[in-house]
């Protein structure tokens, strides 16, 4: 066992404290990670405040975790000390079931391995990235590619392979018409994801106060949702809808702007249902679907993108101890866009 | 202007009755159609009534049609006089949205032109089936190949193409897996026709009172979805689900049995907006689409497809004035599985 520093939330309602936590021994399989930058996503913060269900105290999250091999196990081929790694959302899955032997190990019959909040194999809960290291098995272990700067890489792990998995379903690229609603974490990524894939990108956000920086990552144009002309202008327009919204919206006002055979694709999901109108479904044979971040294979596909297009998140660097100022801050969407802790401020 | 003889429904609480209506003169690009045999859908039941809105009266419907071209405009192309010809759901559409210049009339951004109760390009109200005669612009006009029965082949015009079009478009087949949802007028049609595509049939139905039915028409396997255990056996099992029943149905019951990038369909539309899980679509990223009728081509290709393997649906004939009587079977499920009226009898 490694005793690590970390930093925890010790209730629902305590702000995060530092502590240590303990990472199992390096197995045959598993890679040791000293992890350098751990994003911040609103995931973390619904979890810890117990916003998606109860979870047991102390919890350590983070899921978007860069860092650098130091140690791998007797079996390992994937990785080397010295890597430049990766770990996203996920640290396992059951291996067996249609979805996983496919590939899909996201859409795991048995439900993935979380980063952080599920039973580990060994009966442990996952704690997550805000801490110095992290053991994983090395298949669900990512390459960073060197010409991504390595602060910016973390927030790839989760929001950029939670948009580029629909993007490159849907078949986004040149001729497309892509629509990104809001403007956040999720939605400035999905913004230079579909522009580099080619596809003429709209933006639909509540207000233009993000305009600027929305045209300059990509957008071909910009529009408030708050104006209600908007929804009249951009009738059956979009070829695909993604929403990065986790509230509920009007399903109904956002499917009107799908043209023929478009589809409006969540990555968010509100926790209750919302109401969808059929009617509205049948003009233009529209789908509306949802989309769980991605496989280990988009994942690596997806940092060897945007390393070939020179995509990468928009950060700010942060110390661990600013952390629940950054969760208020995040909750006022007063992020531009990202947040990353530099955990050398944890050592 | 030709006068002829027709069954109309005088308000929305009368029984239909023997009358007369208008058919405008044959134009240069019509086509005279005397009618043999006319389909009973449930949307006629549903439009006499004013259950989709008020509507002007008399009206007559019907818009499942064959029947035998009498005359043709002198630069009508596509048809002659002899043929054996059928009229669906619509009769024209605006020819100038981009769904129509793609061939996709059903999805008409103006509305198509619907077989009854549209306003026609003439000021006038349309009227359906239920009459001895009908003038129809001659590309809005099929034909039905001469191995199909004739008084079968009239609900392919509806029953047969809503569930052709999905089928065709999610593209059921060999190795894939479908659940029909509903075994009436529709459902009994998209078991057929799945079955003829190549793709392993499941029928869910409310109860077991017409499995057997279902097995001689093609299903592989017949399930009540009366039975909770239903839905466990077949959870995560189905590549596209389509759904024929208009009332409101428990989506996330029915969205949990679809695999991996499955998606269910409906063709039947709910009054009312139904919740929707988007949880429950994330999982398996599962897509929820409506489906109107097909276009124009697709139907064409529909018959073919059903005159090559010898399908046709299950239907019982009568006499024009049992059609009150039969809207009250229709209601309660009490036909196997399609009124036809016989035209002749409304000479």
């Amino acid at each position: 066992m490694l005793t690590v520093n970390a930093y925890a939330a010790p209730s629902a309602t305590a702000p995060l404290v530092k502590t240590t936590i303990e990472r199992r021994d390096v197995g045959a399989k598993d890679v040791l990670i000293e992890i350098k930058y751990s994003g911040v996503c609103h995931s973390d913060i619904h979890t810890v405040r117990g916003e998606w269900g109860p979870i047991a105290y102390p919890q350590v999250v983070g899921h978007e975790i860069v860092g650098i091999v130091t140690e791998v196990g007797s079996e390992v081929s994937l990785h080397k000390v010295g890597d430049r790694v990766g770990v996203g959302c996920m640290v396992n899955s059951c291996r067996e079931c249609v979805n996983c032997l496919a590939g899909m190990q996201n859409y795991c019959l048995a439900g993935n391995t979380q980063t952080y909040t599920s039973v580990d194999r060994d009966g442990t809960v996952t704690q997550g990235g805000y801490s110095t290291h992290i053991v994983v098995v090395e298949d669900f272990v990512l390459k960073v590619p060197e010409s991504i700067p390595f602060e910016a890489a973390a927030p790839l792990l989760c929001a950029g392979i939670t948009t580029f998995s629909p993007l490159a379903h849907w078949n986004a690229g040149p001729g497309k018409k892509v629509a990104v609603v809001g403007m956040g974490g999720l939605g400035h990524m999905a913004v230079k994801i579909a522009h580099a894939m080619g596809a003429e990108v709209t933006v639909l956000s509540q207000s233009l106060s993000k305009q600027d920086d929305g045209i300059r990552f990509g957008a071909d144009h910009y529009y408030a949702t708050s104006d209600p002309a908007t929804f009249d202008t951009l009738a059956n327009e979009f070829d695909l809808i993604i929403n990065t919204v986790s509230a509920p919206v009007d399903l109904q006002a956002y499917l009107s702007l799908l043209r023929l055979d478009g589809t409006m694709v969540n990555v968010g999901a509100p926790a209750e249902p919302l109401p969808i109108s059929v009617f509205g479904l049948m003009g233009n044979r529209r789908s509306y679907a949802a989309s769980g971040i991605g496989s280990i294979g988009e994942t690596q596909e997806m940092l060897d993108f945007c390393a070939e297009h020179g995509i990468a998140p928009e950060t700010e660097l942060i110390a661990v101890d600013y952390i629940n100022e950054a969760y208020e801050r995040v909750l006022a969407s007063d992020v531009r866009y990202r947040f990353v802790i530099d955990v050398a401020t944890l050592a």
